[in-house]
């Protein structure tokens, strides 16, 4: 084939990925065809030339990985996917309607997706993660690809990436900046300024090209020179034009997110040449395995004697230590704090299955749903307070159907003397409110290595939550503990009262349990270590035993927390009958007013959430007749 | 004064400033000390020569601003206060007690902190937001400094900083990045490599100037060529060394966060020259009155004829142009969504009070709490789902007692097609779940124009949720709404159950409504457009009418949101009786499934919110009979 005859093809691919992307848009009546056109030259020629995919085997070790970063111009991924022949024209015309998988923005429902994205800035971060896993873990070839739009350049969370990227040398991730000149509303900050783009990723230690992203000679280029790059990733800035191809939208205003009517379809998809049926074939990649991590011991996870004081974060980091021996696949991330988290002796074990993300948690998170992707097993770690710097980033793994698990040190006005700024005390409330979430708050080291265990095969996203003060040992090393359990501290059947606790105020609870006894009233105490899904069984029948007397106390502000998740107990829903014991008589302890610095003792005792007020609460129900 | 008398005077003053940061923390037993060393000579001569602040009148309007963005450097900025002779060296001592205002970081409880720091990387965006009233509504020549520490330029938010101040051409603005070359738990990404923050800050457009951060020569020029720059923000990048001046202290590891025993700490003192009690007369600003913003007009809210479809977003930004005009502290911010959220008319309305974000949702937040910093009323509003992005920002402000109107358009699986990722289906739990929040989730353009209206007033973090879907208008525009209120839809001695609904749901349970009282049920619906605080009488009078039957239905994740809130009201905490009417029998219709695309009857048909879902629940009720 002559270099013509090569344009022409590329040429023809990529006004079909115009037409079909104005088509499908048109048939749904929304979405994003402008913004599809401008990089379809880009991905033509990406997918005709450069994309190693087996599209038979998305799970092929050896793909290169494309993620649309700009999530908004799936039409024109999926056109790709009708141009590769894995999906047909009849169902490109299923786009955006109820049961297609073709979704507005690119889910997982897609084999050929890894993530879902529409959420702008997350593409490049988590294309980190992956790059991270080709080039440390797997060690294959592979290349990740990132389709950037210019408008989401804004995202912090984009030099996160750009960072993160630069510093691992991630020479296997090439990011394609479309840089239409064009966001949702008007002119971008930049423009067409690609020097200014390309100034800043230098000044981040990338390689950066600008080239004119139509022409197709120059995209050649610079795909096959960011392919020589051995020492940094490459950012490809190509000047595009919005709407390209079609007159009356290229290049103009308050076309974003619209898509044409019927008549102009048809005007613009004959000024593109016609409908086309091209198919073209994709190279597969070269066969390739993983590099091993070694081999998987038997799990030995560490014990605690009873009595012992030991924080739960540190608990964490002996679990993970103990559980990387067994599972290769384990994978540990902390944002700086790996000292205080207690991640170091995951970092210091297993030195090249971590990653430290240094103060940005939003890549922290990202790169967490990059490795799963490579089926490994991601343990991320911070304070729990920063965890929410990543919420948006959590809520979107959920969307990719991610498998990562975060872990959230330092939570509660229980930390102390550091303030408020570093007390986590929404993060319950935050991580039970995301779709596939488990939420686990252990109070003693055996029960935390446990459940670090446990949270290795747990799909969806798992979080754990720590606690930074040293606390007794309170079970034995061969009690157990399952996710969705809870444990009964205390028992009997002249109960009268039933405390409810998870974490820190377990310990503040069994000091209330004994000054309750002292003063003749039994109460039923009960560790609701599982947050999400909570024992709902052991709450009910503590509810019918006790006569609805429940007191819940929790480390955390009202609304959302334990709390909450107690209350949802007795409430129905489609899939669980509504409780119909005793009339429920609940008081939850919470923390309602900001802390301040102090003592961990000292804030537990204003936030009334200590064995004070849970001593007060217990009698002030006791005390008052039932329906009153 | 010669200049080696100012030099002098210069050290002896850092030097202090290093002694009392050790002294305060040895006493409280932790803290800071040796990243609060490191930036003590920049803090020295910005405090005795170029800062301009009235330390008695903490609310001039010209003041210059100073944050410390690395938060847990406070104990110097206590010492700072010390010096300039507005706190005792006793009160220094209180530092991190429970009880004092000198807190692990510093919060607004000391009258010269405007807003709270501690998680890193708020400090910049927050001071763009100070920067932006200085230089376009103030208009006042008064400078914002802000304190970095190297290890938080590795957050995103700190990017979006610098792009948005070289866009707004921010020259009030001075960063100070304290560059110690160590994080917590070892070297920084770039360590004292300042050339590489020079290139990255000039590639983002601003000044950039790299000083050694001990040489008192080199700072005061540094300040002096700052302010004279008059086109773009400066940089002042500083190498220095944490814990400066003290053998054992200076530029080691594994001494970030710890405090000196008493032994070390008397040698530290002797070797820095022993205690001293420097009080400087710190230069008080010019005279200055902000530029004014027009006079109020009386407030005209919009009104909108009962039955006409309105979108609730749409009636934001009618309500929001009304009120710019009764109100000229309002200003508004979007994040590139404004032709979605609305805001758009306020932005043509009153160009001079909007600020355009771009698509950076911290840095929008930020620059919120900045401006209100300055007594500006700032509403800020992008998708609700993407509001997420900024939640450590929102926490944040709640720590630092700002007061900051937030709203998210395209709430829940009923804005149909664009799928999952564009749909905030768990703001409502995040929001409540905040200090100090009030979540309003109006159904109707009338209820919408009247929330807005009360935010502006109303202190704390305020949340208004909007649909983007058009809706009927169900309520004439002379009816009251009030935040903590609900409005009874329905309501008749014969109620059978009692549905509780806000926003988009409002509407499905008026269907719901009609077909049960055709099939014979009668129901009273409840319109909880006041999430937080809810209508507890109104809630539990119901319950109390309706035999404790209660049906909440909401387009939202099952956890945290309009379900959770409505169970709170029947617990009982320090503050609220338990609720001691009859059994409740509750039930909550709320999303559990990932939504997909669809339109947004398919998709709340899915969810199983609709009214097919809602009559379906107020059956399975009332043909239940109590008690089993």
């Amino acid at each position: 084939m002559t270099t013509q005859e090569q344009l022409y093809q590329w040429h023809e691919l990529a006004q079909q990925l115009r037409v079909d992307s104005i088509r499908m848009t048109t048939i749904a009546g929304s979405g994003h065809p402008t913004s599809s056109m401008s990089p379809a030259d880009l991905m033509a020629i990406l997918l005709a030339k450069y994309l190693r995919y087996d599209f038979d085997n998305p799970d092929h070790p050896n793909n290169d990985r494309l993620i649309f970063s700009k999530g908004h111009a799936a039409p024109l991924l999926y056109s790709m996917y009708k141009a590769a022949g894995v999906i047909t024209d009849e169902e490109l015309r299923s786009l955006r309607h109820f049961g297609s998988r073709l979704e507005g923005h690119p889910t997982p429902l897609l084999p050929w997706v890894d993530v879902a994205t529409g959420s702008l800035g997350q593409g490049l971060p988590i294309g980190v993660g992956i790059a991270l896993a080709g080039k440390y873990l797997d060690q294959l070839p592979y290349h990740t690809w990132v389709l950037l739009g210019d408008s989401e350049t804004a995202e912090g969370s984009v030099w996160e990436a750009f960072d993160h990227a630069a510093h691992y040398t991630l020479d296997n991730l090439i990011a394609i900046l479309d840089v239409n000149r064009l966001g949702q509303r008007g002119q971008t900050e930049l423009g067409w300024n690609t020097q200014a783009y390309a100034n800043r990723a230098r000044a981040f230690g990338w390689q950066a090209m600008e080239i004119d992203g139509h022409d197709l000679t120059q995209i050649d280029q610079a795909y096959s020179a960011a392919l020589t790059v051995n020492d940094r990733p490459t950012v490809i800035i190509a000047r595009t034009k919005k709407g390209k191809g079609v007159t009356g939208l290229e290049d103009l205003g308050g076309w974003h997110g619209k898509a044409l009517q019927p008549e102009d379809e048809q005007r613009a998809i004959a000024e593109l040449g016609g409908t086309r049926q091209i198919i073209i074939s994709v190279d597969t990649p070269e066969p390739g395995t993983p590099a091993s991590l070694g081999n998987p011991q038997p799990l030995q996870l560490p014990t605690y004697h009873k009595g012992a004081k030991v924080a739960t974060r540190r608990a964490y980091g002996d679990a993970l230590v103990a559980l990387g021996a067994a599972e290769p696949q384990v994978i540990a991330l902390d944002a700086e704090v790996s000292n205080s988290t207690y991640a170091e002796d995951f970092a210091e074990a297993y030195p090249e299955r971590y990653f430290e993300m240094y103060i940005a948690e939003q890549q922290m998170i990202a790169a967490a749903v990059g490795l799963q992707v490579r089926e490994y097993k991601p343990f991320a770690s911070t304070f729990a307070a920063f965890l929410t710097r990543g919420y948006d980033f959590v809520r979107m793994a959920a969307v990719s159907r991610a498998n990562i698990k975060l872990v959230g040190s330092h939570a509660g006005v229980s930390i102390g003397q550091d303030g408020a700024s570093q007390m986590a005390l929404e993060d319950l409330a935050a991580f039970r409110a995301v779709w596939s979430s488990t939420v686990l708050y252990p109070c003693d080291a055996n029960q935390t290595a446990q459940l670090v265990a446990q949270m290795c095969d747990r799909n969806g996203i798992v979080y754990l939550r720590t606690t930074r003060e040293s606390t007794s040992v309170i079970y034995d090393a061969d009690e157990d503990f399952t996710i969705g359990g809870s444990k009964i501290i205390h028992s009997s059947p002249q109960d009268q009262a039933t405390v409810i606790a998870a974490g820190i105020t377990v310990h503040e609870a069994m000091k209330a349990y004994d000054r309750l006894k002292k003063a003749g009233i039994i109460i039923r105490l009960i560790d609701a270590y599982s947050v999400k899904p909570i024992d709902v069984q052991t709450l009910h029948q503590a509810a019918k035993d006790t006569k609805g007397n429940l007191v819940v106390v929790e480390d955390h502000w009202l609304e959302g927390g334990l709390g909450a998740a107690v209350l949802d107990v007795f409430a129905g829903t489609k899939n669980t009958p509504i409780y119909a014991g005793s009339p429920l008589r609940l008081i939850k302890l919470a923390v309602r007013d900001m802390p301040s610095s102090g003592t961990p003792a000292e804030l537990l005792h204003a936030a009334q959430i200590d064995a004070d007020a849970i001593v007060k609460a217990v009698k002030s129900q006791v005390r008052q007749p039932v329906g009153v």
